[in-house]
């Protein structure tokens, strides 16, 4: 079995993490941290792992953490960069759930998240953690950085299309939606019901720390440097992100269809739809597949792509177990079969 | 006063017609009709109008609508055109929010709408309800065509782009999301709240029939063809749309927001937010106005304009109500001054 | 006209006073404080305000506020009690949306809101502000104590059934349930959307504040100490209170229908329903309106009587414009008509 | 493997079934019928079972149905006691999920479900299945009467307090809440999502189908007939009951906590929380169990009793389940370990 630790547990990342790592079949789960609650059991702070996770929160303690095979950063930015060198030093293979170590430009890094970063070695070891594009290096990984909500969806909705080169990657537009959510447990005005319910609006529209990220996915799949207009909005629910993605094809004859079907085809968690479908976020809620449908709106040349994920499984907690299996040597897929409950 | 009927009373356009209508300062309701609701009192089927208002819903008879001033079409696609004639003989004006009468092109009307077009002299005559480009002729009209609910918006929202010539009109995409009041009363599966509630996703997004009206009112703004790729998603919630607009600037040193502060500094009912903005739908909910914002998304040529409505009010009966101001010489705002309600 | 200042009034119920104020035929809002907006345009924070309050918050000034006809609190419990001596004394009149001033029975108050009451003599004078029990009262006050928004819908569905004696009054019922926004707008974990939507739960069920000011009330209107069970719910839902009350009836042929219909004939703000109706929380969403329906379940001898309102009107805003009208010898309903915007 | 079918699979009731019984390590579902959807596959309707559920919709068959070795009726009522006596001859044992066989007295069940039963013999011999309470029998039985969602929360959490004679059972009060789904998935008005979202009312007050259902049950652990007040709400969500239970008790110092937790110790789904809770729905959500709070209002000699289920899971499918695996001579818990996704 192999031992985990989570750092940072109290907020829906955490969350997940706690409840699919303490139903998978090869894990035992160990630790998991929490300044705040350090001493509270964890079914006081989540009532639905009352009977399934017996752990209480307990103060981060490097050396506990550094006997876990492997310890998962559920942390605000900048916490992991202060604690993975001597985890990763000590054996433990790190997944980092925050921004750390996804952007390979540090320069851009501090821009887009207002700090200057403490571990730049690492930065430039760490592997990104989108199975579909960097499977064999994550396999070989010792520090993974687990992609963004916003950047999965997007990213592997965009990518067959920017691999083979069938689009204009100089204006490609991602409009994407996301449930509340991906902005987290701390309280926030914002967020509370009475102000996101029955209500609708954009946010970040002149700027978001995921266009950075996705760019350079992109950029890297293209062969060069890609063109990104990125506009997330909120969504009165919990979980679910839609991107809905527009690329002008070179050739309006493309077969869309085929080109993402066989990409996607021996891929277990990307589900291509058939013609003419339009996905929904509930057929991935508390799972790890992203669905996607691909579209030629009629007199236009341009491809629209239609993507759906749980922003909080194959955007967070789901994608950072199929890192840990593929870093592990397990089944990629094992403890993430999980059927959405509908309605 | 103005006497005024409404046909087809019984779906969301017709309570909202009747709330608003019920209190305006210049107007007697004088008979709502309904062909499977007849003799039933309006509070029976409209709980919150109790009190408000005591009419019953009648038979469709034409000679009672022809003694009206005024009569509102809130009916199936197809109705409006079989009954405007009698009435406008009889000197009554008509407003249909409907679409018999949106579309110039009638083979284009018959593709979209699936039958053939019974009353092309009226189609002709007809005035698009549209007064932040149409309001001279909408004080002259017999028959206005008030527009649909996402095309208000969407054109609304490019029309400052489009009618200045400022960006590539080739490629305009408007990626639209509306609250599901949008689908109507007629009881469906996919809005029962079990199936619409904690979900997102697109539908039409091969082609809808608010495509050729948003496109046709665009090329007549640009003076030229358009092209438009238009893509609409319902949200979890009742009232609201949402337009995010991109169009690529043939200058990205534009000053967007004089263009759009110049060009609607006159209109009682669009309202330019301050730059940095992002409207929400619930700050229009049951009052007639559009909020817009435009941005210059970082590392882009990119215009982004987000545009919110009610889209029962100012994308149905709200707009529908102004056309009658302007049609009778009234106060263009009478009988549509409503603060939302928030939370 | 009638000047009038609010003190505290970044909340929701600020809010809704604002919404309503700014309507009101006879008043004129001259100031509105908050220590931590001080300097913000209230639009900035209320941006359904936009356009209909020009006013920015101000620190809190005695002088300023006493030159006001009236001062609304919408304050947290004890600020009320510190201020409003000085406004009383400058003449002003005031009206009190907290619970400063709700309790007869000082002590009883200190238990329940942990602290001691330092204005016993305003505290003796207050008028409770519930018109349909104390209209008369009401006209000559100079400080109204303006009900919770559970003790307006509990005290107004059971009150016929206590004043007349045709309960059991030692073990009543009082099953409530309420929208979040009666929670505030103070960010806390329990009332994210997150946290709240999909999800249903009783809370305060071994006591909670708003049973000590409901069993004053309803003891005071059957003439002896009354027993009361009183469980609050959380519904997933903005707005709205529904109080579902249980009374066991000593004689089981009391006709509930016109008894209530008797003693709520002359009341603008109580509506009986027809028989056999179920009252919706969205029939009286921003309004003043209570509604109520009568029943007698098969084969028990239990009146069951079920009632809505909307917690921030009836249950605190409306009521206190109410409660102006008749301190200053307004039409009672002035400012207060209101159609629930449905869907 | 045991063999299954479904009757009448189209339902909310029925994609449970399909959800729990596809992850069941002994179960093979071999058939679902529809006669409306006859020759769809499953996933076209049930967009959450593409690639867990390969079954195609059938009409349905009595040979193909007799087959199996257990069969679910998910059907209007009336249905399965026309079926279930061949399937019953046929050594197929039957489990209905409609209301068919829950009630002993069979005029009572006329009165209340409008029809007249056609199948007495099997009426008297069905066992009514809530395992809590008739284990034994369920074990024997050949065909199960599957308790309604509201009769199986307000039993068990009135159980333990009538079963103990420590309260005045001529008076229980059960106000019940539902979320949306229990009233089905065929499209009505009333559950719409702009009629049923943010909104909350009672539903039949004046007498329910489930009244007669618990009152049954609840006498017969009683010992005695008992008098009971039940009150159904509809909550605007989608899952979860929460049923608020108030009974006198005889003696007011009587040990709730020490009754309830002795009374379910050794119940797999039955979770009695620490003194102080108060249970949330969505604790439970998408999981058989149920989870109950006790609690003694202040100044009050009621006991009060907080039940929480999945209306779909214990409430039906779930509990259908632990029937089934109770008759097979299974593990009672089997397939039925799903931890709530939270949030």
């Amino acid at each position: 079995m192999i031992t985990a630790g989570i750092v940072g547990g109290t907020g829906y990342t955490g969350v997940e993490l706690l409840r699919l790592l303490s139903a998978h079949p090869a894990v035992t789960l160990r630790v998991i941290t929490s300044r705040a609650q350090a001493g509270q059991p964890v079914e006081a702070h989540f009532p639905n792992l009352r009977g399934v996770v017996d752990l209480a929160f307990s103060e981060p303690d490097p050396a506990t953490l550094g006997d876990c095979d492997v310890v998962f950063f559920a942390t605000p930015n900048g916490t992991a960069m202060e604690m993975a060198p001597t985890l990763i030093a000590a054996g433990t293979k790190v997944i980092d759930l925050g921004a750390d170590f996804r952007l390979r430009d540090l320069e851009e890094w501090s821009r887009w998240y207002g700090m200057t970063h403490t571990c730049p070695e690492l930065a430039a070891e760490a592997v990104y953690g989108l199975p579909e594009r960097h499977r064999a290096a994550i396999r070989a990984a010792r520090l993974v950085a687990n992609p963004g909500c916003y950047p999965t969806a997007v990213q592997l909705g965009l990518m067959p299309l920017v691999e083979s080169g069938a689009v204009d990657t100089a204006h490609l537009v991602a409009d994407a939606k996301s449930g509340a959510s991906g902005a987290g447990r701390q309280p926030r005005q914002h967020t509370l019901l009475c102000e996101a319910a029955e209500n609708f609006h954009a946010y970040g529209a002149s700027g978001h720390r995921h266009m950075p990220e996705i760019r350079q996915g992109l950029s890297e799949a293209a062969g060069h440097a890609v063109g990104l207009t990125f506009v997330p909005h909120l969504v009165p629910m919990i979980r679910g992100i839609h991107a809905t993605l527009y690329a002008r094809l070179h050739d309006p004859a493309t077969d869309l269809q085929a080109l993402y079907e066989n990409r996607y085809a021996d891929e277990p968690f990307v589900d291509v739809l058939p013609p003419g479908s339009h996905p929904e976020t509930r057929t991935v809620r508390g799972g790890n597949m992203v669905r996607i449908a691909v579209h030629r709106p009629v007199d236009s040349d341009m491809a629209l792509v239609l993507a759906v994920e749980d922003n909080l499984v194959k955007g967070a907690a789901g994608q950072a177990v199929q890192n840990m299996n593929l870093m592990f040597g397990l089944d990629e897929t094992a403890g993430l079969a999980h059927t959405a409950v509908l309605p």
